[in-house]
């Protein structure tokens, strides 16, 4: 029988364990607080006393704790009992984070596999569920038996940092599109308009929306923001965003800073350009544009 | 048979034009360079030589110009004309800016609709394309036939000012998502991940979590940000994101703007609360916080 060991068994560490217990893996699993072992214990799981013993259990240890200190705190002290297992990490780091991690990892003779979890706990083992994995490619393949388990697996490559560098990427646009919902909702809000009113007309918006992206990704791919039937950043100005949210007396500093990016490339002399060229303002930071 | 005068036969002028055309009614037209005209004139409009004479041809007029003062620039001189005919007036202007043409409509005894078109001239007459509108009722009720033609037709009040700040609340949250799909790009760039091969991911990303603003919605309108069940604050810091956009040499700026509203409720002792306590932070601007 396939064995697996979870260390962290948080939120999202409980919902991994779960999903593998119930395909009928012998699941061993470790939390720093034992008490949070419990319902997994009565699914049927093996709680160790020690990371040692976790550890010693499994050939595949499945890491997700809280952040890239919480792993060093719980690996080092078993590096010699990791050698020569695999490693997957699914706690968030950032990509040099998880490359640090990797290469401590190959320094103790240990098959490091890194993770980003794009789902949350409840998505767990179901088809909503999609986790980006970079590192060893052997950990990939011989475990993806275990790792389908929890959602579609996808490979970016050797970099361990490549996974958590798309992870990053896909949840700041989507932090980025909540907070443009948020400061919409205050908008309206100065004229009695309740945000679930908003949100009836803005998540079908952004829905119809959102795949007008790939119209700039093309322009940008292709390196020609003069090429016609674009629309200009000059006819992108936010201007009248940025004064009436201000005549709501609500903050616009949301606003300003996609205005800023758009009027740092109308004053480099491009407002006749399309709207993508605004990538061009993220691609150089301010202090290196100056 | 029902005739209808538009002033502005620029992009979006020309295509409400055109779909009025299309559906029999008889259309007068007129813009600043006459030969914006022309292909109208090809479709049977009949183009006048002076405001005047346009204005004088329907008792309702469609006006879709370039922005607030060149509104006042063309009606302003025929206000006399105008008097007792309704104006509907599509061109974009911020929400005091509508207010303030209807106060002057109303002065000049002009019944005032003012509309904000959620679309691009290509979708006018499609399902599409949404018209909002708000101010005079009357004008929205017997010229609904009309309006309809261009797109499904709402009507937010009499306030002039509401269509233009749901319009632009709209467009406030489709300018962050496109801003954040920006920089997750450039972030992904750094490891050589194409524009196009990101939007193929983040497309269908960005739909799938738009519906969740409406459990935001929710908390918000609730009123009860500790309600159980919610993603806190403190769990939505975004110093990783921060952090691996600068590793990656890029622009922190978006990230940073989104960071100081969720920073704020924290500092302020709400770091347990739900992440959509984050509109208090756009809801109280900075200078009125302090
Ligand atoms: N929840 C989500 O929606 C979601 C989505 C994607 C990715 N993730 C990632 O998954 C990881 C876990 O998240 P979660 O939701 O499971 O969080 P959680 O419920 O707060 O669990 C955190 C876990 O980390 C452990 N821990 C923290 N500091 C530790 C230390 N110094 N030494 C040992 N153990 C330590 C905790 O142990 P105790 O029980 O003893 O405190 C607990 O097991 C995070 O990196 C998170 O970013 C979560
Ligand atoms: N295009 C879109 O996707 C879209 C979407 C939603 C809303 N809108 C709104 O629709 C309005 C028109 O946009 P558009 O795309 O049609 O722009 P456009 O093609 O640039 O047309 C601008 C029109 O305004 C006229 N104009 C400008 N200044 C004037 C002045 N001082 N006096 C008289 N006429 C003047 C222009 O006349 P000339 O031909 O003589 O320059 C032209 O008819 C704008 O308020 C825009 O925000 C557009």
């Amino acid at each position: 029988m396939n064995a697996v060991t979870f260390l962290g068994t948080g939120e999202m560490g409980s919902a991994l364990a779960a999903a593998t217990l119930s395909a009928g893996y012998r699941t061993t699993v470790w939390n720093r607080t034992p008490g949070r072992c419990e319902p997994l214990r009565a699914g049927g799981a093996d709680v160790a006393a020690t990371v040692v013993d976790a550890v010693g259990a499994a050939d595949v240890v499945v890491v997700c704790l809280l952040d890239h200190a919480s792993v060093h705190d719980t690996l080092d002290p078993v590096a010699p009992v990791l050698a020569g297992r695999h490693v997957v990490n699914l706690t968030t780091t950032t990509p040099d984070g998880a490359r640090e991690l990797a290469r401590w990892a190959a320094g103790a003779g240990i098959v490091y596999l890194d993770g980003g979890i794009m789902a949350t706990p409840e998505m767990i083992g179901t088809a909503a569920a999609t986790v980006f994995y970079s590192g060893a490619r052997e950990t990939f393949d011989a475990h993806r038996h275990l790792i389908e388990l929890w959602g579609t697996a996808e490979y970016f490559g050797p970099d361990a940092g490549i996974a958590s560098l798309y992870d990053l990427a896909l949840l700041a646009a989507m932090y980025m599109m909540f907070a443009g919902f948020f400061h919409g909702a205050a908008m309206v809000a100065g004229a009695g308009v309740g945000a679930t009113e908003f949100a009836e007309r803005a998540v079908p918006w952004l829905q119809a929306l959102a795949p007008s992206v790939a119209g700039y990704a093309t322009v940008i791919d292709g390196g020609d923001y003069s090429r016609p039937g674009q629309q200009s950043l000059l006819f992108s100005d936010l201007t009248d965003i940025v004064d009436a949210s201000r005549a709501q007396g609500i903050s616009s500093e949301l606003i300003d800073a996609v205005q800023g990016l758009i009027r740092r490339q109308i004053d480099a002399g491009h407002g006749d350009h399309g709207f993508a060229r605004v990538i061009e303002s993220i691609r150089k930071s301010e202090e290196a544009a100056a």
